[in-house]
């Protein structure tokens, strides 16, 4: 394998389908939020994305399987339910600049085969405040409009959207698409189904999906617990670096 | 988008233009002057240049509007006024070495379409001393000449003129083009439209454009009271550290 | 040479060929099994890998020769004791990530020529415990149960495999070939000749070859007074840093 | 410029040339041994060699020219003293591993041209024992003995020889031609016309062409008075450093 390349194993027929992308980046959010709709809504895998410009490396499984690191695209059929979806997720970025342009690049020739007309990226955005948020941001006004209606906020100026989050839906501009970005707050140093939630809501409004989000909530409970125990720790250790500065300061007192 | 593109959305009919670029670099020096000159001119747009060496993010505008970094190409006709113009600024340079070869030689293939005979690259010159100045370098004699004329002095030998303002005339010499290089004097480390305007001063009367410069003064007073304004803070944090020196100096005489 | 080439000066008439890498890696140990298993069987060179993503340099050899970087194909005929054989060794791995899929590209392609049903990688695996072990993980089921079967354990899942000892299986799933990576346990900061002999006792077992084993254990007994040398002189200087410490602290101690 | 290009400006008739190269490197060892045979045989520059994986700036000389980096290649007409030659050297080698390679395979096609079939390319050996020394390598027992016939010594094995000095004569087997490696034995930290003389005095031997060499002497004497200045400065900076040391010892025994 020398390029880019997307193996596909099945054929599905889509009805005018929405691209929606998360992969591993800011708090996980696009991925913990891709993820829960492919379990939840029983999509089906049609499709698999390799590249020479993802890590030179394979997983080993539980059972001794090995496979390369990978795009996984799924499919849903609405059925009236709101409107088609194909879904990527994943294990990794490309790795290099031109590869990041190069991986973009062949998600929009898969979508441009379906007729995809709208792609949604989803993505953190980094933020220390704790009130959960959602902001957009897109290429086209009508989707922008769509995704305020449906509860996001416009993302604040000057912020640079990195890796295929942002490339997927800039590129589109060239295809004839629409492109939109959906960003959940996230502090971003631990694995965030909260923010991941609070964008499925906004997705769910945008797109009439018939999408049930109580499932994230044991998974936002763990990650609390998980983040209070190392909040735990942090303060432990904080309390203790000050004694012994403390213990510092007055040994070394005696000197001057 | 896996090479480097230009996407033109209107088609330009030029008398002999000359083509002036000015992408990020040194003291932002090309990016004020040539970002001046279309203002100024009602320059217009008329394509666009995106690169997959480019970073691999995009960039949010003030109403959640996206796209992708790129550099943007514009016209203007003198009607009599100077000679005809191809403008190009933007956002970044090529990121890798091979993209900035590259970037530089899609730029010429646009140019050799247009005819273009002259190019003219805008860059900064870093030095610690005040006053102003404006150097040029050639890859043409008579070019050099003309740089001269208009209030230019040759560039000290030996500087090497890195990024697009380098291999852009660089490059010319293979496709039977004159390529100039005009830098202002600059610390550089903050945008220094002072150093623009000079550059412009030169440009106005090597081509004869009617370009009024006085609307770069206001910015170059605001350039000025922030970099007092650094300078303040600067000087108070070195009289807080010398004192810290002191004091510590004080301190530890105890001990020997 | 642009790309990545293997250059073959003699044509082998194989049946049913099992290929088998071992290049640098953690503790030597795919390089010093297929190099001993060459050795051993007298397997005969018939082609050489070369690629610009090889470091750019040359070896000089005992009498002067040089000769670029690369990795070395040689064949082994059963006749009837096993199977026929593919051996890969080498001086160096890919050292870009898109030079690393090239390089197992072009093996591939090598393999599929001679119509190799199954590949095997060897490598290391780091773990400080003592006791030696063998692991495996594959892409086929089938291969899997073979390895556990010769002796070999399942890797531990999460373990990524890097470099082509993980890339070459990997990739097999594309080619309608299984794929298995052998690894043996090792500390890895010296080249371990023990779990390369662990390796190649399930070699043995899974394919049936006539390979002599004692061969290794003089290359065994030299590492191990090797690395209980270095343990010697670690432990000198652990002494000496303790003994230095405890005269500090005596020291320091008149301070506070 | 997309690729690494040669630029052919004259067609030269030769007779079975030896090809030369010298690019900056250790002690500038083959760069200054090559400039002073073009100057010294007046030999005429015909082709020059560009590439995309040079440094991305341009040079500026005396009067405000400026000029891409490049590789410079002359040829000399032997007139039957000694042989025909082609003589490389240039501004710079090649800053990414492909690029290496892509560089020396471009002169290797240029070489092919010319029906060259023998490669000498100069380089330094870093070593600091003050003894001149001239060290060979190659690819063919021939070329190697008539070097050592030459003077020169062999090799100390395991020695990697980095850059074009080693891969192009590394690669000259794929091409049937012979490649040699002539390195001067040099501490490698400032330009060393010594080292590049006695690697000349071998060339000399080994090709019997007319090369005066007193005209490096000059050279050589500056380089030293050169090397005794910095000698001087570092052996003060050494002293003065020893002077502190011992000072803050006497200071902090008064401590403990």
């Amino acid at each position: 394998m020398r390029r880019t390349t997307i193996r596909e194993f099945a054929k599905a027929s889509l009805y005018n389908p929405v691209l929606i992308e998360g992969l591993p980046g800011l708090g996980m959010v696009g991925k913990i939020a891709v993820n829960y709709m492919i379990k939840q809504l029983q999509a089906r895998k049609f499709a698999e994305l390799y590249s020479p410009h993802f890590p030179y490396h394979v997983v080993v499984n539980k059972r001794g399987g090995i496979r390369l690191l990978r795009a996984e695209i799924y499919y849903w059929k609405s059925q009236g339910r709101g409107c088609d979806l194909i879904l990527i997720t994943g294990d990794s970025q490309a790795q290099t600049i031109d590869g990041q342009y190069e991986v973009a690049s062949s998600i929009l020739d898969f979508a441009e085969k379906y007729e995809v007309k709208r792609i949604i990226t989803i993505g953190g955005y980094r933020s220390e405040d704790e009130t959960p948020g959602v902001f957009c941001a897109s290429n086209s006004e009508d989707f922008f409009k769509d995704a305020l209606r449906a509860g996001a906020k416009p993302t604040p100026p000057g912020s640079p959207i990195v890796g295929l989050a942002g490339l997927l839906p800039g590129l589109t501009a060239f295809r004839g698409m629409e492109g939109l970005c959906i960003l959940g707050k996230t502090k971003g140093y631990l694995p965030d189904p909260e923010a991941a939630k609070s964008v499925l809501e906004v997705i769910v409004r945008l797109l009439g999906i018939p999408l049930e989000l109580k499932g994230l909530d044991k998974e936002i409970e763990k990650a609390k617990r998980l983040e209070g125990n190392l909040r735990g720790i942090e303060a432990t250790r904080a309390l203790r670096s000050t004694k012994i500065r403390k213990e510092e300061e007055r040994r070394t007192s005696y000197i001057s």
